[in-house]
């Protein structure tokens, strides 16, 4: 079914369930663990595609519901694709829409997935029937309507090489019998975005995503990751609630992957802390996605190993006058040339060209930890002393 | 006076005022004509240095006004100078400080010397003595007070190679005998640059440029000129009033150019269009500034040959789904890999790369003219042909 693509397992850890693997797509490979960057609006906020390549960077992911409601997908594709649009030959992911819907129709998902109620955004998810999502355009009230097989339409005029299902986004604050109705939901339009998916038959330009349901209640989980194994998509994807704090969540994907078949890749839907990324190597997640590294770069947040809070706040006066780089120790082209102090005067002289210095920090930062996990699988080397020096534990 | 520079003429043009020559800096060689692409707060709004040396940068400035407001020169001094500090190493230039203070000062100085009144901006220039300029900072409202010895230790705090006199910028608006009274007062304060720097001691490190005065008065300029080429300053610039249009521009400039010695580098202060390059030059000039091709592109202006306007509108319909980059010819990583198409979409998006993108493109644009311009005069070819290439006329 997946002709150009393929999954390789080479290597798993003795001692937990990571392994070395790499994906191959249309546009290139995938050397697994690995972290895709978010190009929300098909671009990386202030840094062109090819200082990304230069950071290490070997797939990013756009979001379909932005794209859809502007500049929409058949525009996209009449430009010859979303790789030629924006200027990115490497291998690209979209997810299927569903996430951004519920999650500005319930205020945030990503609150309300983890747990934390915030209800004070406009309510713009207007109706989820077994049919689909109505919602309306964040950008000028337009009304939308959603099915999973209208995101699988969009995902392919987009044209990326790996394409994720529909599911509803199920929020933490209902009970099991809720998460039961909305699992068993998301697995029909699992199967109709299979059938569409097969429907229009991409010659083996895309590869399918199912996503893991069943919320925080470990049997849901097992019955949704033995529907998921039973049917033939390319990889599996973690998603719906995954808990209210970190521990949860680790219990939440432990379930999930002591059960999903090994012969595929599995990816980790909007996680990106470091202790978390070791955590779900561990667990023997392939790829992980998460706005953080870019956007904390927006807000003057430059990634540094060894801190409990991962990061260093380049606005603190304590960076007016340092004359080092946020890490001597980086490669990065940022700290090649730039000092704390310039950054930090950038910040508060809001030039705009501290957006892409840090945020350049941050993707060469999160590649080169996966690389130096990736090379500790490979090795054979201890995790957890990697760990160690990337993490405060 | 100036060891570690040097201005040499390397061929006239039999025509014109025009000649192709070098300037010798302790940062390099400024190839000459040229233009100086304004890193008004030491950055070049969205562009990384690499990647103005990259689109064939060879010189920038900076702004002592603004540096002087936040983060102050000293701070600037104690990380190691401001090539250090800001990752430029090529050549540098500063003006004194004076054109913002007098800018905000009447409104707007910009529109002021070239005629046109608005005052609508709040009145920081609190007073103009013998001394200097008292005028509050547009940051905080504190005092400054700006003195033509206070601007050359400004400058060499910073640690530019080209440093620049502090005039009294006049208004258009004033008579002539305001006009004379106000060029006296600069030559006086031109004086005391020169002292300062002189009393400061180099060591070779910085070279100085008087200004030129006068408004649109034929014998002012003379005699402005005449006082110029009789100190000891490395450059001279064509500053002051220009004039009302285009035309006045072009005569003070001519009057100015027939008197000024030709054996030093000329500066025009402020000027930045196509055509007025190619007059500029054919008057001799050696080196142009101007924020217009840096902030053009920040309001979606693409720069492009054979154009009235000089420019194409990226935000107008029409380009919504141009697959075509701004210039099939032009060599820029910008017209390499996105289309205007795509320039548009972030534009509308709001997407912060668009930033980036476009302003590569013009400076590679005014880079490439100012190349074409240099190589037209090292083969002794014909200017007016160079100019009808790249102008409408």
């Amino acid at each position: 079914m997946y002709p150009n693509f393929a999954f390789d397992i080479l290597k798993n850890d003795p001692k937990s369930r990571a392994r070395r693997a790499k994906i191959t797509t249309p546009h290139g490979i995938i050397e697994t663990p690995n972290f895709i960057f978010c190009a929300t609006k098909a671009s990386i906020k202030g840094v062109a595609p090819v200082d990304m390549k230069t950071a290490g960077t070997q797939i990013i992911l756009s979001n379909t519901y932005h794209l859809m409601v502007y500049p929409g997908s058949k525009l996209i594709q009449s430009m010859g694709g979303i790789h030629k649009f924006m200027g990115w030959d490497g291998p690209m992911l979209t997810d299927s829409g569903g996430f951004q819907i519920f999650s500005l129709g319930h205020g945030s998902v990503a609150s309300e997935i983890k747990g934390k109620r915030m209800n004070n955004r406009p309510q713009t998810l207007l109706k989820i029937t077994e049919e689909g999502a109505l919602f309306r355009s964040y950008l000028n009230g337009e009304k939308h309507f959603l099915t999973p097989e209208k995101s699988i339409q969009t995902q392919h005029e987009l044209g990326v090489d790996l394409v994720v299902v529909l599911d509803e986004c199920t929020p933490f604050h209902v009970d099991k019998a809720y998460t039961k109705k909305s699992m068993d939901m998301s697995h029909r339009w699992a199967i109709r975005s299979l059938k569409e998916f097969q429907r229009l038959g991409e010659g083996g330009r895309q590869a399918l995503y199912g996503i893991t349901q069943g919320g925080i209640y470990p049997d849901l989980r097992r019955e949704s990751t033995d529907f998921l194994n039973s049917q033939p998509f390319f990889g599996s994807a973690v998603g719906g609630s995954l808990g209210a704090s970190k521990e949860q969540m680790h219990d939440v994907v432990a379930v999930a992957m002591e059960n999903l078949t090994k012969d595929r890749p599995v990816h980790l839907l909007g996680i990106g802390g470091v202790r978390d990324i070791f955590n779900g190597v561990r667990q023997g997640i392939d790829t992980f996605d998460c706005v953080h590294p870019t956007r904390l770069a927006r807000h003057g947040g430059a990634l540094v190993k060894g801190q409990a809070r991962e990061h260093l706040n380049l606005k603190n006066a304590t960076f007016k006058q340092d004359n080092d780089p946020i890490d001597a120790t980086c490669g990065c082209s940022t700290c090649q040339t730039f000092s704390k102090g310039y950054l930090h005067y950038l910040l508060h002289a809001q030039e705009l060209l501290y957006v892409q210095l840090i945020t350049i920090h941050n993707v060469y930062f999160m590649n080169r930890l996966m690389s130096e996990i990736r090379e500790c699988l490979e090795k054979e080397e201890n995790l957890e002393s990697l760990e160690k020096q990337w993490c405060v534990i």
